[in-house]
């Protein structure tokens, strides 16, 4: 890889504010980047930018790289991650329209955007960046097994893209908003971007994925809670492993099984039926005790997102009638929300 | 990394015969590579050579590199795969040392010969050569999930370095032995070393080992066996994410679960007990069958190594009847492999 273009990865380096790319994005479970960008980092982000085709949107004031330029942005981020992470050919226009129009480019797929060689060109010949997430650190150990002191959280999902993060994100809120020490551990591009650090779990070689997962919540107070951002599926036919390893290293004392309402097929892989809520805590719990055997459900997190208040309100008293569990959609908070908050503290 | 050394990664370019290298290794479990060679690869291998304070021999004479060359030895393999696989400083000396005698280096570790710059600058002085076959295939996909075509086995653990590439390469000669259409499919560096060719799960990156494990069974004919070399276990705490990615991704109609009588703690993390027999094939049959709702177990391969024959042969017998499955030791054969042959092809 030629040098001639910094690559950079520190989060706090990140060039802003942001304009974000959705890409030729027709599916909104692929935009999770761009959605949690403007939720969690809102101040961050001054617009959107897609290419021809595209049917998501952010709701953000759609601008041109130029007019981006104009109100302020320093920074295109590739707002979406579809599977596999590759970088399309029709995304290269815009991303090279970008660069000309002053913009630095940051992405987070597996595909390095310095591993182009037209954006590598076009960038060295504008004085721009080309700023890859998805890296992660040199000297990853193997995991030890070793039990680490503090509490820790993990968010679990019956299926990608439904609400891990936003969990997690909603987490770390309430537990501050109750004076407790937290901190938020990204294991994905996105929280890396809301985060400003974290380690991209999918990207890291395989038979050290479970140790990342242990340096990424370190040994720390008793008293201190790391709420991890899960990735993947226990039962997703591709990327099962990924969670596994991150369940594992992650040694934790909770775990919230996230679920968006409704939805009964694996994303992407619509041949599989979505594991049920039941179903993914037994097994979370039959896997996490190998690591930590105190493991233990606290409730779900429901993403309602598809229902009216009203309907959701039910279904949510529904779902935790029938697991005896605490349900709640962190976006909607409330009493429920409340409810599973305290359950994970309990 | 520069090109002036070649890097190979096809095991038919590989130079043969072999002197077998055993740093300082003083746990046979470590050793597997050089057993294995010895074992099914042993009319290609000359020799051991090691350095002072191991004490694992594979029973070959112990050769000087110099004398391996004279020997007829083209190349010394590195024998050890160590926690982590990474190559400490005490093996530079021994490993030059080869060099210098006019012997290629084939190594398999995560930390590859060529990233090593006195290595480089010996082998490039010599005109020889260093081979790294731990270097996955450029273009893994994520995996489908869709069904292939064919019959296909997998070895599953209770631990690691127990017998999984043993009992693969031992059906794959009974059902040669029936006149059946079998591949072996590699999953280790050692199993490469062997086979030829595969795919070095353990190297792949986190989100695509799953679909690494599907490109290395594909779409066979319906009659034709894939008897797939397990890696790791289920229940480790470092590597289980590979096991399950290759458990996904092989879809095996058949597992046969191996484990080495009197193990008790995990290898390299004895705070670790070992999952009973009993619970390895229960949590394989739930997580395996995601992917291929059919499968199941034909039985146990069971390590007996450290019995002596009339014992071995009890304890086979015990074991069998407690779980009401066939249940034999490849390394002897009888009556009782051939039983659990028959099993997997049932």
């Amino acid at each position: 890889m030629p040098n001639a273009v910094p690559v950079l990865r520190e989060a706090e380096a990140l060039p802003q504010p942001y304009l974000l790319f959705l890409g030729d994005t027709t599916e909104p479970g692929y935009a999770k980047t761009a959605f949690g960008l403007r939720d969690w980092a809102g101040e961050r982000c001054v617009g959107e930018f897609a290419c021809a085709g595209a049917t998501v949107s952010t709701g953000l004031p759609f601008l041109s790289p130029a007019q981006a330029r104009l109100a302020g942005a320093r920074a295109m981020v590739i707002g979406v991650a579809n599977p596999g992470g590759r970088i399309p050919m029709a995304w290269l226009p815009p991303l090279l329209e970008a660069l000309q129009a002053g913009l630095d480019l940051v992405g987070g797929m597996h595909a390095r955007l310095a591993g182009i060689e037209s954006l590598r060109s076009v960038a060295f010949a504008h004085g721009r960046r080309l700023i890859d997430v998805r890296e992660p650190p040199p000297g990853i150990p193997v995991a030890s097994g070793h039990r680490r002191t503090g509490r820790r959280l993990l968010t679990v999902g019956t299926d990608c893209a439904l609400g891990k993060k936003y969990t997690a994100l909603a987490l770390v809120r309430a537990f501050r908003e109750r004076g407790l020490d937290v901190d938020f551990r990204a294991s994905g591009q996105t929280g890396i971007l809301i985060a400003g650090e974290g380690i991209p779990m999918d990207a890291v070689v395989a038979d050290f994925a479970a140790g990342a997962a242990e340096i990424l919540s370190p040994d720390a107070d008793p008293a201190h809670w790391d709420v991890i951002e899960g990735q993947g599926s226990l039962s997703h036919p591709a990327y099962a492993g990924v969670s596994l390893a991150l369940l594992h290293g992650s040694q934790p004392d909770v775990i919230v099984v996230c679920h968006e309402h409704g939805r009964e097929n694996v994303l992407g892989h619509p041949h599989y039926l979505l594991p049920s809520i039941e179903d993914t805590i037994d097994l979370a719990l039959r896997l996490g005790a190998r690591t930590n055997p105190a493991i233990r459900c606290a409730g779900v997190s429901l993403n309602t997102g598809s229902l009216d208040a009203a309907v959701a309100g039910r279904v949510i008293e529904e779902t935790a009638a029938r697991l005896g569990l605490p349900v709640a959609d962190p976006i909607r908070g409330g009493d429920a929300f409340e409810r599973l908050v305290e359950a994970c503290l309990a």
